[in-house]
């Protein structure tokens, strides 16, 4: 391998930002909505056309092509240490519906872009590096799918209820070709660590005027799904009082739950994503009431408090209205700590590129969170506006840079297991 | 004609009760939910085949079939008088989703069997007497269709925008063969009236003991279609006093409008058949909410006020949201009042029958709104349990055959404009 020999050239190195640029914009046509925003649902038509294009810039760039029993595409740069652990970064390249296009795109890019960056220099830290995009980390399915498969904690309950459906779970399965996405988990012990840049997806970076938003934390999201059971009957002969109206009771719910959490769980959030009435008519009094509740905290403790709150509030509406319901937990990510060695090295990285950086909380789950389970791991945000899962969402050029080139000098620093013995190899 | 020469038996003369329950049971088979109830939605597979079955009975009962522009089904007993006016006998074998097997159908079956019964006894009353079977009472495609096309009250507005979408009701007018339902409107000069009956749909008839109930009135009923539009925000990452959430709005809406109609407009009823939020993630938050508000009332001054408020406090809530929102009128239906000489007739049949009787306000929109708008139309209602629009409801065969003979003695009275003009022909 070629003598990287001056020392001032590794910290001057930077990531090719038109190239990398480049590939956003081609990447950002597949599922466009033409609004600014992707359509690209977990396996879904689109998302496997992203895929694809991704296999194809991977090899174009002479990375390893890998692709995972949960479907986990990755490129690989191996270490001339073939014994070494790999240092994995990545994120996921499907969305929401109708999202934006930076969210979980820029981190797998970015990833690659490092990749390449290191291979052209030449570079070899002692660990193998990976850019991974996971599959499903938006949930349109089953949650972080992907990084929990590799990381070893996705429950085989969670494919066999999945809160997209079974039929949609299994349909997927098919046309992707996945057959047993346990069978991705990896042994921790072949794993250095894992990076992972995101845009904010919220104002505090842009409020605080800071190019690299520290994560120490990812908060814990639980899921539910509500039925509000009720009768069914005409909607004119039937006095209001005499009704069991299944939407009246969600409407109270929905409207009862916020007020709990704005007013007394003031470091959670709490979405109803999903509302639907049965039969659907005018003239029929909903005799079932579908919805579909998420909320999260940074706190474990907190996350317990609000959870059994939350299912007092349930039982109590129900019974006001006499109503049966059924809740089924959909799933839960715990709360996730970034490793201190690997908020350190970020930190390091980004001052050293006089960068200025806040370290925050992040209110979104993302694979890093999975993978805080298995390995040392780090985060980083860069400034975003218009918010997120929306077309809107933003980032600037500079700030995807920088970002990325955080990345790039975090890793050439080394760090996490195998990664401590950064080294320059002839 | 063979004379009808003894005064006893008139008064006596009664429907055959067998005959009718094995003709409902038929018709029940068709579209059965297994349950007690039927889904035969207008124009539906099902709705077309209890057509078809209702055309070959009319047919094996020697009445003279006919089907209109709107798809109106009847069958005709002529008077020997050619130029007499036609009394109606009516209602629909349309259901809501999951109705119950009632609603409608005991209507249609009656003036079957009265038809039926004064064939075979070959009493002419001055007038040709004709069952009808209305299209869509029930609004799946555009509520009360088939009898305001008759009335000549059904706005060409309302089959360009009808509550259930365009789309949906060219295909079902392909299907029943439909082309031209505004041209069914009749003459009202043709029509010596109109007579209904229905089970009442709600407790009052059975909480007064009384068997037969004589509408004075039937509600007024408005419908919107409100959408309420928001921004789609990553549901971890917006604060929860940042969001624009369309579904939080929605909800909030509902328990205001509901609060309302109990507290202050207290002979009104109000309901929201369908609520749904999207684009439909767990972590989205909702950037729009689409919902359905019904809302009814006897008295045309409180049914504007009602609107009214309903229309100030959802400016008002999606003004404190910070949304916007759109509102789209559906339907309206004017409160309705029937003829005092077709009250007084079905009080003095019944009445002469041994049965009591008890005046009372339609909660619900019938096929005789429409007809009150042209002719002098009556209804009666039967007493009913298990509400309505679902598959419990239901009414005794007692109640079912006290009903139908209550209306075939109405109707041998003779009332209505040529209906006075009654007589026993040879």
């Amino acid at each position: 391998m070629q003598l990287w020999n001056r020392s001032h050239s590794v910290a001057d190195l930077r990531i090719d930002i038109d190239r990398m640029m480049n590939d956003f914009e081609e990447l950002s046509k597949i599922g466009s909505t033409g609004d600014g925003g992707v359509h690209r649902p977990a396996l879904s038509k689109s998302h496997l056309e992203a895929r694809s294009w991704l296999r194809g810039t991977i090899e174009e760039s002479g990375l390893e092509l890998h692709v995972d029993a949960a479907g986990n595409h990755s490129g690989i740069l191996r270490s001339a240490n073939l014994d070494a652990a790999t240092l994995l970064i990545g994120s996921h390249l499907d969305s929401v519906p109708n999202g934006g296009r930076f969210d979980g795109a820029l981190g797998v890019l970015t990833g690659l872009e490092v990749l390449r960056t290191m291979k052209e220099a030449k570079i070899d830290v002692g660990v193998h590096l990976e850019v991974i995009d996971f599959t499903d980390e938006e949930g349109t399915l089953v949650g972080l799918m992907g990084s929990r498969a590799v990381a070893g904690i996705l429950p085989e309950s969670d494919l066999e209820h999945p809160r997209g459906g079974r039929k949609a779970l299994d349909e997927a399965f098919r046309r992707a070709g996945i057959t047993d996405p346990l069978s991705a988990s990896r042994n921790p012990e072949d794993l250095a660590g894992y990076l992972e840049i995101h845009i904010e997806q919220g104002p505090r970076l842009i409020e605080a005027n800071a190019d690299i938003g520290i994560v120490t934390a990812l908060v814990g999201i639980v899921s539910y799904q509500l039925a509000f059971r009720g009768r069914a009957d005409h909607a004119g002969t039937t006095p209001m009082n005499a009704r069991l109206d299944a939407g009246s009771a969600a409407a109270d719910y929905m409207v009862a739950a916020r007020r709990l959490a704005v007013e007394k769980f003031r470091r959670s959030v709490l979405n109803f994503g999903q509302c639907e009435f049965f039969p659907g008519a005018y003239n029929i009094v909903p005799d079932r009431a579908n919805v579909a509740l998420e909320f999260r905290s940074p706190e474990k403790e907190e996350l317990d408090r609000l959870e059994l709150a939350l299912l007092e509030a349930l039982a109590l509406i129900c019974d006001a209205h006499g109503l049966s319901h059924v809740h089924r937990r959909q799933s839960c990510v715990e709360p996730a700590t970034c490793a201190p060695v690997a908020r350190k090295a970020l930190k390091e990285s980004a001052n050293g590129l006089g960068l200025t950086t806040m370290e925050l909380v992040s209110g979104a789950g993302h694979d890093a969170q999975s993978m805080c389970a298995v390995c040392p791991s780090g985060m980083i945000f860069i400034p975003s506006t218009g918010g997120s899962h929306n077309p809107m969402e933003f980032a600037t050029r500079e700030a995807c840079e920088n970002g990325a080139n955080t990345v790039l000098h975090a890793v050439m620093a080394g760090w996490g297991r195998s990664g401590k013995d950064f080294r320059q190899t002839a």
